[in-house]
């Protein structure tokens, strides 16, 4: 006996799909992904409609999916992230129902209370064994942690298991345990590594960024968090790794001993890890090379789950010991409000992912971003998409000074005393504008694309149509 | 934040235990555990009663119980093992209520489909963490894996894990998450390392042993399993360690490159990993300190939870992959059927903990017994007790001959044409009877004072109380 199916095609069928069932992906593989568009492309040549797709996250590898959409085979979407190239046809009001966005700890919250039951769930597997065990650690397509996948593998009513490295069974190291896998399908590959992970993301060269990251070091430095046993996540952009550089800077010099580095893991953090700065990484995704070399080889290197990651049903998460996270934001209201859903122009261009997880969690939760992109200033009136809602947010850092949110006196006052340029957010508004000038509000369509669904369930904001 | 509470007293009232509920225990300490009885303890001390109590196994350290069933604290007990000496006590009938035996892998199973829920699941942690990550391998109490405690971790309402080793969060190498536990205690033991992991049992010394296992390691080679792929359990007696020497010894002469031993791991087994007779070690349970260490420090020696270790409504279990288990037995009938519940008198001495589960997923499950036990032959009309169903069990080997189930027709052929002492089970029964003499049939009791849950959930016999 084994589960092993000779096709895609076969395991749907044996899992039993039918119109108007949930399908579920996870998005380790990232922009590499072959695995979503190969099952969607069998759904619709079995004929079966009418289906809700729900993803950790969609790429734009995943574009395939707007002619599943346009054809009815598709007709929902639940995501946490959604990259530009598919989130601007979402925007033009391509699917009748909207979006569905939660958190990456909301996602498998509602799966595990049932609230968004999946009946056939597909893990993309690096590798795999006859019986459905399975890893990202190993094989050509390694991708490092599966951490999003577990929620999927554990609740969904059918699993199925597709890999590109089928090894004998027991496979050494599995991450999701066969006693919850139904069928294994061999393909020739189910991704491209150059898309699944790309090179480590410089550090910024750009002088603005380099004072982002630099005050935003010494706001960590300042806030008394920044002690042994601190722990930190932060994010793959240029100006979030700088931050980390210079932080990893401080501790070695200072000899503090952090706990952890929690999240989505870069070849920063890794480094991190070896100098010292953390006893511990705890990964539920790995962006980069040296992140699947690391969790592959050092005990130290942890995979979660999404619900140990962020789950607010979990009975804790990591999240919850987190001292600090830096984010990113597209807008930040003078509430401290963030969006990171839509571009300047009212696109889907992003989602939450794990930013409203760990701003929740989070003792000190930062944002790091440029006064202004293209003209455009970062601090508005009123975000377009709340994504995170300003009372878990503590601090904005830019290049013309750090707003702290009001109802953090003590922080506030730990800043002014580091004499780090703090500012208030209605200044630091005021200030970009006289380089920018004040644009235009955008004109709102008359229709709901997305949903944005806090992480605790409640819908928190509405993304409209862009009218083109 | 974190989950640390005061005392075991403070987390059975956080976690709301009121009459009438029913609390777990898993028995990973075995004879050494200190936590059952603490926590009973503090149940009693705290005016609860009519309880149910759900551990895996129950061992003669846990004699305290009897008082806490006298005073009606317990009211029901299900367990899926029950040592000599508490058995005594529940075949006499203290108890109103028949105890509910399992087996290892029907346990789970009723946990996770809401069979058997659980109020408040204690983890006796020989290390955790303040947010209740924990993990069997680490501390002066180690006890190597978890894996029966998974279970009750995933599905009690509340989990409260008990440790006498404390660690920084997050530790490293946990093998139950914080995303299920609620509360943490720390305590300056949890149990007796000289009863937690006895020595390595030694391999049998006894002429009558040394014959049936080197019969058991032929049958073994016979049977045309013994080739490249090779799976195999066996137990801790010194008749089965010495099997799987012998077995270990024809592997190694003839090249065969196994691919997991599973069970209850023994440094016997650790051995054949070691010399490459097995690629992996699925590991439910260590039964010595050889296999802690190994579990501890050898990747390819891989914990298991019991729903992956035998579950029968996993979607796989380990079991089903198994191709040979060698049980024991305290009586076999000549419909094959297995007693390991009772003993010659008809007291509880045991259960079946794996029995059942293997002996249903192995290609070949081999029983080895002697002829007879202090003159009571082994082979018998009719068992008192049907642990395992003899549909199940395709081989008897005695050092008298090897008796096979003839629903096994190649098998016995297979044997016969290696020049096995293959032998009908009513020749060997009369054969034994010629030494032995006819025992009188036990007197059976009014009461039952036991019911025998097969795996998959129907009962499967009843025990009933011993007339004194």
């Amino acid at each position: 006996m084994n589960k092993l199916v000779k096709s895609i095609k076969e395991a749907i069928q044996l899992a039993g799909l039918k119109d108007g069932m949930t399908v579920s992906f996870h998005h380790h593989l990232r922009n590499g992904d072959y695995v979503l568009n190969m099952v969607m492309d069998e759904i619709a040549g079995l004929g079966i409609r009418d289906l809700t797709v729900n993803a950790s996250s969609l790429f734009d590898v995943h574009l395939p999916l707007i002619d599943h959409i346009k054809n009815k085979v598709v007709t929902s979407v639940a995501a946490d992230y959604i990259a530009a190239g598919l989130g601007k046809a979402f925007s033009i009001g391509i699917m009748d129902n909207p979006v569905q966005f939660r958190t990456h700890g909301g996602r498998p919250s509602d799966i595990a209370q049932g609230k968004t039951p999946i009946d056939v769930a597909f893990i993309a597997a690096p590798s795999a064994d006859v019986m459905g065990n399975c890893s990202g650690k190993y094989g050509k397509s390694a991708c490092g942690s599966l951490g999003y996948a577990f929620a999927d593998a554990m609740y969904a009513k059918k699993v199925v298991v597709i890999t590109d490295n089928l090894m004998p069974y027991p496979m050494e190291g599995w991450s999701i345990s066969e006693d919850y896998i139904d069928y294994v399908v061999e393909v020739d590959a189910i991704g491209d590594p150059k898309g699944i992970v790309s090179g480590t993301t410089k550090i910024t060269r750009d002088p603005v960024g380099l004072v982002m990251a630099s005050h935003a070091a010494k706001v960590i430095e300042a806030s008394g968090l920044l002690k042994d046993g601190f722990s930190f996540q932060t994010g793959a952009g240029g100006a979030s790794l700088a931050a980390a550089k210079f932080l990893k800077d401080i501790m070695l010099e200072k000899n503090i001993k952090g706990s952890f580095g929690l999240g989505g893991i870069t070849g920063y953090m890794v480094d991190m890890l070896k100098a010292g700065c953390f006893r511990s990484l705890l990964d539920v995704q790995c962006f980069d090379l040296d992140a699947v070399e690391s969790i592959k080889n050092d005990p130290r290197h942890q995979e979660i789950s999404a619900m140990q990651y962020a789950s607010p049903t979990s009975r804790s998460a990591a999240v919850d010991s987190l001292d600090v996270v830096i984010l990113g934001a597209t807008e930040i209201d003078t509430d401290f409000n963030i969006n990171v859903h839509t571009d300047s122009n009212g696109y889907i261009m992003g989602g939450s992912g794990g930013h409203s997880d760990t701003a929740a969690g989070a003792k000190l939760s930062m944002i790091i971003a440029p006064m202004f992109r293209a003209r455009l200033p970062i601090v508005t009136d009123k975000v377009t998409c709340i994504s995170t809602p300003g009372k878990d947010i503590d601090v904005l850092v830019t290049q013309g000074g750090i707003a702290v949110n009001p109802n953090k006196v003590e922080l506030r006052q730990r800043l002014a005393d580091a004499g780090l340029p703090v500012v208030d957010i209605m200044e630091l508004k005021e200030k970009t504008e006289r380089i920018t000038g004040r644009p235009d509000r955008l004109p709102k369509g008359d229709r709901v694309v997305a949903e944005v669904i806090s992480r605790y369930g409640d819908i928190q904001d509405k993304i409209y149509n862009v009218v083109e």
